[in-house]
Formats: C-alpha cells, structure tokens, sequence
C-alpha cells in the first residue's frame, strides 16, 4: 500500500528510503554498511547483469574471476591507486578462530596471524594486472579483454542502500592492448556500452563526458563517466570508464615484445557499473505511489488481476485468462497471473502500484461478457478499456511505448534542469535550485576545489558534446573555451 | 599441443593439473590457496550456473545477496557451526591502511581496529538465519526459498585447482519452513536438482544417499549428498543438501505464528554446489589427450577447422562453410570457426582435442570437390567422412548422442569399479585398488572412525537405493543390515 509513503516534495530522503523497503528491494543488514538485497532487488540486477554481461560478450569480451584478496604489498605498487584505495581497505590480519580459553565463544587465534595482510579488493587492477604478467608476452596476447562479475569492499563512514554501501557487486572489465590508441577507443567504446544500457533499458538519459584531473580514478591517465540526473535535481554518476596509460603495466612489469620485436608496456583500461544503477533507476522515475521500472528492467513485467466474489466466478475468469496468459509468455514477456485468494483485489493494485510493475491487466465477470479487460499503466497512473481479443499484441506494443515514454519523461525532465549560469551570483543561486549547470570554468583544480568548498558543486564531467565556446569562468573571471556541467552529486 | 602431456596411468595427480593450464582453465594466484578462473574455464562455471539457476527457478526459489561479512558473534550462536568453520576463518580485524611512517609504502591503522572482528563467511547459515528473524512472523510468510550465488572462504592448508581453495564460487541454497515434513521434502527435491544435473548435464552418474553423523554439515540435523566416482578410483562428493532442523531458527530465535496460532520454531534447509564440480568434470570423463567436455557444458560444442594452403582455398572454403556455420548457430550450437591463418590446421587439431571440444569439422578442398566434410568426435577419437549437405542435423543428433554416450561410459566405469567386499583382508586390498566399496557398517562412528584410520577410506554415504540384507561389519563383526558405500576420496 502506498498509504504513508513520503512524497518526494516532502522529503526526497525518506521517500527513497521508503520505496526501498516496501518494494521489498533491500535492507540494511546487521553487518555495518553491508546491505541485504533482497529477491525483487535482486531479480532487477539479474535483468541488469543479463543485459550488461551480452553487450560485453558482443564486443568480444570474456568472463573471469580473479581472488577476493589483494595483498598489501600489490596494492602498494601503483602509488596514486594504493593513497586513493587505503583510507576504507577492510583488512584481513588472520585467519583462525579458537575457542575462547577464558570462556564460551570464539577468538582471534594470534598463532594464525598471516605474514602479510590481505586487502579485500576494492577493485581489481593490482591483482589482475600481477596476474596478466603472466598472460601477456608477444603482441599476439593482445589484446586482453576480460570482465569480471563480482562483490567489491570500501569501508565507507555513511552508507545508503544501492548508493554507497561498505561491500556492493559489480562488474570489473580490465583490458590490455598493444597501443594507446587501441586501449582510449576500447575506453571510449565501453563508456558507449554503458550510455547505451542507461539509455536504452534503465530509459535514463546521461551525459558523456571526462572527468577533472581531481575527479579521476585512482592511477588513471583519463577517467570518462555517464552522468544523470535524479529527481531532486541531484546528479549521479552511473559508470565509469578509465584510460589506464601504462601506469599498472609499469607498475606490475607487464612488457610484450611488440611487431617491431621490441619490448613494450602494455596500455590498460578499466570500466565498471554496480548495484548503484538499482538506486539511479529508482531515483530518476519513481513517483508519490512507489517504484516505477522501465519494462526491460521489470522482474514482472505484466501482472493480471482477476477481480470475482467466490470460487466460481474465479474459475470462469480463470479459464479465459490461462490462453493470454500463455500467450503473453510465449511473447517472451515476463506475467504474473496472481489470482492469490488471501488478498484482494483493491489491496493488490496498490501493491503492483508500489513494486512499479509496469502494465496491470484487471478482469472481472463484466469484462467477460462484454469482452473487454482494463489495462492500466503504471508510468502514467491511466486506465483504458480493451477488446480481449487482440490484448497480447496490444500489451506487447504499450510495453515499448513505456519503456519510451518513461524516457521521454526523464529527458524532458533533464532538459527543463539544465541551465546555462554566467555569473558566479546565479551560479550560487541555482545551486542550491539543482539541476545541471552549464558554466565556464577556467580548468585550474584551485578553482574547482574553491567552488566545491563553497557550494558543495562538483564538475560532473567536461561533456563530449559541449560546443566550443569562448567565454570567462564563473568563479575566477579567467578565460575558459567551453563549458563543464556542475551539480551536487550523490 | 598434447604432446608431453603425463598420462593418467603415469600420474593421475600430474595429468589432472597439467590438463587444467593447458587448456587454460585456472591457475593458482599469488594469494595462497586461491585460483584464477580464466576465461576457459569461468565458461564453463556459467553454462552450469545457467542450468542450475534454470532448475532453482522452476522448483519455486528466488535469488538474494547476503553480506560477505559475518559478525563474530554470528558465528557463536550454533555451537556446533561455529565449531566446524572456526579454524578455517579468514578474520577481518581493522578497515583502513595508512602510509608507513617510517618509510614507504602502506601499514595496518591501528586506530581503524573494528569492535568486533568480521569473518568471511565460510557458508551464509548464520548472516541469512539473522536475517530471516525480521522475515518471518507467520505461517503465510512461508516457506521462504532463497538462493545465493557467492564467493565463500574457507582458509584450507592443502589446496588443489577446483577441488579444494581457499576462495571460491558456490551457490547456497537457504530454505524456511513450517514444518519438519516440508523442509525434509525440500532437502530430498534439491538432492534431486543436483542428481538430474550431474547425470543430465555433466554425464557423470552419482550415488544419492545420506552422511553418517561423522560427515554431516555442521549444524545439520541430516546430510544429503550425491557421489561420483573419479578415474583414478577416488570418490567426490559433488553436492549436498543439509536439513538444518529448527537449530538455527533457535540458535537465532526464528518463529512463526502457525494456523493454530501457536509460536513455533522454523524449520531450515540449506544446499550447494561450487566450482568443484568442475574439477570433478575434468576428473570423471578427460582421457590421456586433455579435457573431454559433455556437450552441453562446452563453451564451444563444435569447431569448424578449415584445410587450406592459400587465401583463395580460403576464401572458397569459408564461402561454403558460412552457411553451415549460420545454421550451426540457428540450432542453438556453440559454433566456432577458426580460420586464424597463424596456426596451421595439425596445431588446431591438437588444441581443440586437447579443449574437450565435443565435435570437430575439418574441410578442404577435396571435400569441396566431393560435397563431403570430416567430423571428429572427441569422446571416441573416431573420424568419419559425411555428406556436407545434411551436415548440421548430423552434427545436432552426434552432439546428444556425445552426452550419452559420456554418460553410459562414466557409468560403465563406475559399475566396473563398484565392489561388494564382506571381508576385512578384502577391504584392505580392494581399497588399495580404488573404486566404491559396498560393505556392511556397524553402525558406530568409532568403528567408521578406525576405518579411516586404517585405511584413509570413508564412508561417502548411506546410499537410499540399498537393499536391505543383513550381514556383518566388515571391521567389527557386529549385525548390519545394509551395506553403505566406503571410498577414498578427494
């Protein structure tokens, strides 16, 4: 039921953290900043994943899976990522209990001290890139091209479920090529794969871009990023893609010997998005009644609700429906005939409303004499009257008119919260408004440090698509040929 | 390249690794005790994931994701739990690394040591029953049936690719019930998903049957369990399937309301399966030429390998080859073809049969002449020459009777090398010779414990398709009155 949920207006916070729990999504777990996600959260980073894991297999990429622990020593060897990485390094010093001597329940034992201390990964290069040493010998090994599906820990101080959680899963793509040129186009290409999933199933319009110098991954020569916009006018970055150099290739000795048989440093990359997607999707459409999910990230994508009085008008609705039923799975749609006797049918129209369960289909004795059905949309809360017998046809083309619909939506909405700012008195104005600002910066990291201190406004990125464009920086006055898109970020 | 390759007869133990880097499947990682999956081998890790999850989903289960972390305390609650994973415990003490000062590199944060230390959950019982407290309050809450796909860790001291590491992959089945009947029926269903799937898919026959007291999972009340024979005579157990009682519901006080309106105690099942089944893929079926891979868990079913000297045979070759290649991939088919001009077609050969590749195509232009193409199936190392034209039905009907015929082989083997012994001399020579032992058992653990002692063997299980006869202990003499399966095993 949507009684009681926060609206966004009222509080943007709650109304997230709601939807979150009665959409049975996640939970915070016993275990400090770890969270428990739960099956409906779940079954939408199943949808994700599918997605994601067939868009890396058709740019040639293959899975892998490399160990959890990174020692110390690993982590230390490229110097930006170990100082970028240490500060939230969950640690793992031992590696036996015993029983408690003084006592009942378990201890440390100190006999099992581990010589060197294991890092749980908070990514994987250091451990990848000691492994690839010895993978990669001639031109021929490359390129490299390998993904990695797995759980990642940085201990976090504040958590949020989905956004920033202390262990959170993702995917990790780590790839190895002969030239730089090869390993910025695999770069770029992967930001385009990652655009392309946000756009197209999670119906989230980002922005391309490259991030500051400040803003880059730890021991990248180059970090681009897809960055949306929530509801609350907050932006968030949805993935990321990193021009490596030959930074990690230095650091852990990966030489080839080239077609010119000399010995070479092999170019890296590495691009990943996580659970977090789950906590964009959900910000950037839902609405005062709950959860609303784009139908090619639905768990459910149709639910049918069968509306009688006793067994006998059930089974009569039953008999009609089975048919549509089997024909909407056979549509390769994901339906769900919930004729669940224990609830009614008001109660559950409510709830399909919360879980954001995109097209309902409600059927009562009436509708089989007349032969119609009510569809009704969960992006636009419309209801209509439909003929029976051309419902799986029609409910097929209503889901591509949502997944485009809710696209629309959130465009417009990015589009009517975006500003062009030029004075640095509108800049502090329109902060505290939201949105993205487009504005001149003067490409200094002093002046980008000031603004952030002063407005808690970051730069989003500096976007592929900004026009040439002189002008002067809204805080120093200094001279800048193009605009970046600043917001507060989660 | 076969060529060096130990045999079995020669070295069982050298064959099993040295088949498992040729043909890239994992290796070990500079962390101790954990493997690097590689791309080889991590697909063959998701043709079983896709299946398994396929037969989870179609018996009622949902997947979740619970922490990596579990809190100390945690641990104590069940006694006997926390007994059994004590020792093998990797223990995280601090979250945060700092720069040495007095000199490079990174040192622990002594004062980022964590109140309570965190394990790596070795098995997910104690972080999902805790969880599961806030989950169920009444009858209509379950049963709950969840799954979870997972890295765990258990800090083995000898370890082996696949079959024994420090880290690795698993799925964890973890059930709730009302009642004692439901859950023991659940625990038989999931023993029975992975019986089908070890026959069906990895064409390796097991044995079902229950643990004695001295095997079972600690914490569980019974332990189910499916056994296969491995070449060398060795058993592994390949699955089990644990019904928990209601200890963990007490050990973290999960109860219910019942129809009677009564506070009841929940009733638990858990169930797994991990990366050691491909070990024991590798082990049951590959020959002294490399893998032997079950069609329908090779990431590549059938290779098509091109005979050529110039371009233009090739060019000819692969304008009559794309078509069976198209429809190859139509049928569903895994389909490679490896027109790499860098290694001549012996090489391939070679590589391929050494990769397990169920069915290998070989054509030339001599076969374009006739209208014929040479198929090579891996599992009998037989050639024959086939008409081109009705090639991909030929192939479709050869790759299930592949499966079959793997199956019936394994069987074969297994049944050779399953032995009635009603003597103790006997038993102590047949268990040097290797293979299942079907023996009367006393009953007592002392007794099954000096076995062991004596002779390395264990009992692997009660098996559910024993007659009932009676006879007596092999090792005590004392009345017995079935026979249980003893086995050396991995």
């Amino acid at each position: 039921m949507s009684k009681g949920l926060p609206t966004r207006s009222e509080n943007y916070s709650e109304w997230y953290n709601e939807i979150i729990k009665r959409a049975n999504l996640a939970e915070n777990s016993a275990v400090r900043g770890c969270m428990v996600i739960k099956p409906y959260g779940y079954a939408i980073w199943e949808k994700m994943q599918r997605a994601l894991d067939d868009m890396f297999k058709a740019t040639g990429h293959e899975n892998a899976y490399f160990p959890l622990f990174v020692p110390k020593s690993f982590l230390e060897k490229e110097e930006e990522h170990a100082e970028g990485f240490a500060k939230e390094c969950a640690v793992v010093t031992h590696y036996r209990l015993k029983k408690d001597p003084s006592g009942k329940g378990l201890v440390v034992d100190e006999n099992a001290k581990l010589e060197e201390e294991l890092v749980i990964r908070p990514t994987s290069e250091a451990v990848i890139w000691n492994t690839y040493k010895n993978w990669i010998q001639s031109w021929r090994d490359l390129p490299l091209l390998i993904n990695q599906w797995a759980n990642v820990v940085r201990w976090e101080m504040r958590t949020r479920l989905f956004l920033r959680t202390a262990e959170f899963l993702w995917q990790e793509g780590h790839t190895a090529h002969s030239t730089s040129e090869e390993a910025i186009a695999e770069t770029n290409q992967m930001l385009d794969v990652y655009a392309t999933f946000a756009e197209e199933w999670m119906a989230m319009p980002v922005i391309k871009g490259a991030k500051t110098p400040n803003e880059r991954f730890a021991g990248a020569e180059d970090t681009l990023c897809i960055e949306a916009l929530m509801q609350d006018g907050k932006a968030l970055q949805a993935g990321t893609s990193h021009f490596l150099g030959q930074n990690f290739a230095k650091s852990f000795d990966v030489k080839f010997v080239n077609k010119e048989n000399q010995l070479e440093y092999a170019w890296a990359t590495s691009w990943g998005v996580s659970t977090r997607l789950i906590g964009a999707l959900i910000m950037a459409h839902s609405d005062d009644k709950g959860l609303v999910l784009p139908p090619k990230l639905a768990p459910v994508q149709v639910v049918i609700v069968p509306i009688y009085k006793g067994v006998e008008d059930l089974a009569k609705i039953s008999e009609r429906v089975n048919p549509i039923f089997e024909e909407l799975k056979a549509k390769g749609i994901a339906v769900k005939y919930d004729d669940n006797d224990n609830q009614r049918s008001g109660w559950k129209f409510a709830e399909y409303e919360l879980r954001g369960v995109p097209v309902r289909l409600g059927i009562g004795l009436r509708d089989l004499e007349n032969g119609t059905i009510e569809v009704a949309r969960r992006d636009t809360l419309t209801k209509e009257t439909r003929p029976l017998e051309s419902i799986t046809e029609y409910v097929e083309n209503l889901l591509e008119e949502i997944q485009t619909n809710i696209y629309q939506k959130a465009l417009q909405f990015r589009n009517d919260n975006t500003f062009r700012v030029d004075s640095w008195e509108d800049f502090k104005i329109q902060i505290e408004k939201g949105g993205f600002i487009a504005a001149h910066w003067d490409g200094s990291s002093e002046t980008e440090e000031k603004i952030k201190q002063e407005t808690k406004a970051t730069i989003r990125c500096i976007p592929f698509e900004s026009v040439e464009e002189s002008g002067n920086c809204i805080f120093s006055g200094e001279p800048s040929n193009g605009r970046v898109i600043f917001a507060r970020a989660y």
